[in-house]
């Protein structure tokens, strides 16, 4: 695997380390489009600090902010959670017994 | 959700944030009851290095570790990643929305 994919993959992972993150990630699958201050409103912290969390995530590729007059509305960019979920299912065959799975794994290994 | 398994749910991302850390869960994938000092042996750092990060996966529930005399190995213990994975999960429908789509990742993973 190459230095750069590492570090996507590494920046992705941390992002979905913190519970707040997680939380607005959810929160926006729920509700997209939603502004930075509707966003944060349930969170019981500084609209400051949502931001920051806004940043790490944004930093991630896991959202994108767009600016119309003075609202920033928030969008879920999921693609790097299914390059995280790629990476996951390498590890899959170890919960998922079935040997379907297991044949379709060793096969994708040997192509 | 519940706090704890949110606790649960931050130390998993956290532990695979570290693409050291990553390297030896794909080791361990491919060689499983390696000792620690195999383990430790394609990595450019210091066995305590080494021992640090094993002790993040440990406590991450990733691994575990077991000793028969003066060696220790170690085992993938891969539960959390299945709850990682879980998690994950709830977002796929928005990057395998269509058949399309799907195929257009597979093969973008295969190049």
């Amino acid at each position: 695997m190459v230095k750069y994919q590492q570090d996507e993959l590494g920046r992705t992972f941390n992002a979905l380390a913190d519970p707040t993150r997680r939380a607005i990630l959810a929160r926006l699958e729920s509700a997209p489009g939603l502004s930075v201050s509707q966003l944060a409103e349930p969170f019981p912290m500084q609209l400051n600090a949502v931001m920051k969390h806004l940043d790490v995530l944004s930093d991630a590729g896991l959202i994108a902010r767009s600016k119309m007059g003075r609202t920033v509305s928030v969008e879920l960019t999921p693609q790097p959670m299914a390059d995280a979920m790629a990476w996951l299912q390498r590890y899959e065959r170890f919960w998922s017994g079935s040997l379907d799975k297991l044949i379709a794994f060793v096969e994708a290994e040997e192509t």
